[in-house]
């Protein structure tokens, strides 16, 4: 029961480091397609820094052939501060696919482990080490392209059980 | 000493609801232009309802004619999923005027306040009936527009102080 070529892009959102990942999936098999890091200049204002990584991130979502994107929801920490600034670097990263018209997911970070590690709480090497097996032509040097992949996988998992439960309740397959 | 004449836009970002108000300056007087607010379906997806939130602020920034843009800082408070949510909502509000190239700005809660009303802790009512003798011509219904206009009162009465700072320095006036 093999769905159509469909091109994912997960991105793990961050006001410094955005990092993203697309893979192709036949409702099956998945395949690694490209994977990266967008960064944000340091000293310039907040609302630059947003541009700057919205802008990256739009490019990369138009060069893609993704139609569909998932996005982590953000770990609420005990840290106001930080919790804000993940806020805000998360809606950049959600109005990206959404102006380029893209279906889109959110999952939260345990899913994701589970979905790639088979456990909610996993180290970021253990992660990586997965996304290598997973993914064997994958070139992702960074602890953020893995989780973006990660997020990718979580996505085509869930896509397909969903794909599926709507056959089986339709049509009696 | 006064300027030539500039637009500055206030926007009091939300995710339910986001005011914005438009006023002019000569760097001594303030002229209200325009203010309104703009809200977002609640049972829509967040990435989709950032995008609405998104194209309504860009139109009005598009045929506002403002070229410099105040956006209030969000409150952080204790309740970690509020300020995810306000987070959201401002990386919207910070995105939307910055694509345009507009110069930004941001104020704390209390300096807007202050700029209004004179100290940092003041009412909602009291803000809005400091917007009615400030800008008399004011049309603004909700509290949302008021803070959103305060807030640009505040931008316009920094930058003006700003200014003449810098003549001052230069110039020896």
């Amino acid at each position: 029961m093999r769905d159509r070529l469909v091109r994912i892009i997960g991105i793990d959102p961050g006001l410094r480091r955005t990092g993203w990942g697309v893979i192709e999936t036949d409702g099956v098999r998945l395949t690694y397609v490209s994977s990266g890091l967008i960064t944000s200049t340091a000293d310039e204002a907040l609302a630059y820094r947003l541009r700057e990584l919205f802008e990256a991130l739009s490019s990369v979502i138009a060069g893609s052939g993704a139609s569909e994107a998932a996005v982590e929801e953000t770990f609420v920490n005990e840290n106001a501060r930080a919790t804000l600034k993940l806020g805000q670097a998360r809606g950049m990263a959600l109005l990206a696919p959404a102006l380029r018209g893209l279906r889109i997911a959110e999952y939260s970070p345990n899913l994701v482990k589970k979905a790639v590690v088979g456990a909610g709480h996993a180290e970021k090497r253990q992660i990586q080490a997965m996304i290598g097996f997973l993914l064997p032509k994958a070139r992702c040097e960074s602890a953020d392209e893995a989780d973006a992949l990660a997020i990718a996988i979580c996505h085509a998992n869930h896509r397909g059980a969903a794909a599926l439960a709507r056959r089986v309740l339709k049509e009696g397959v």
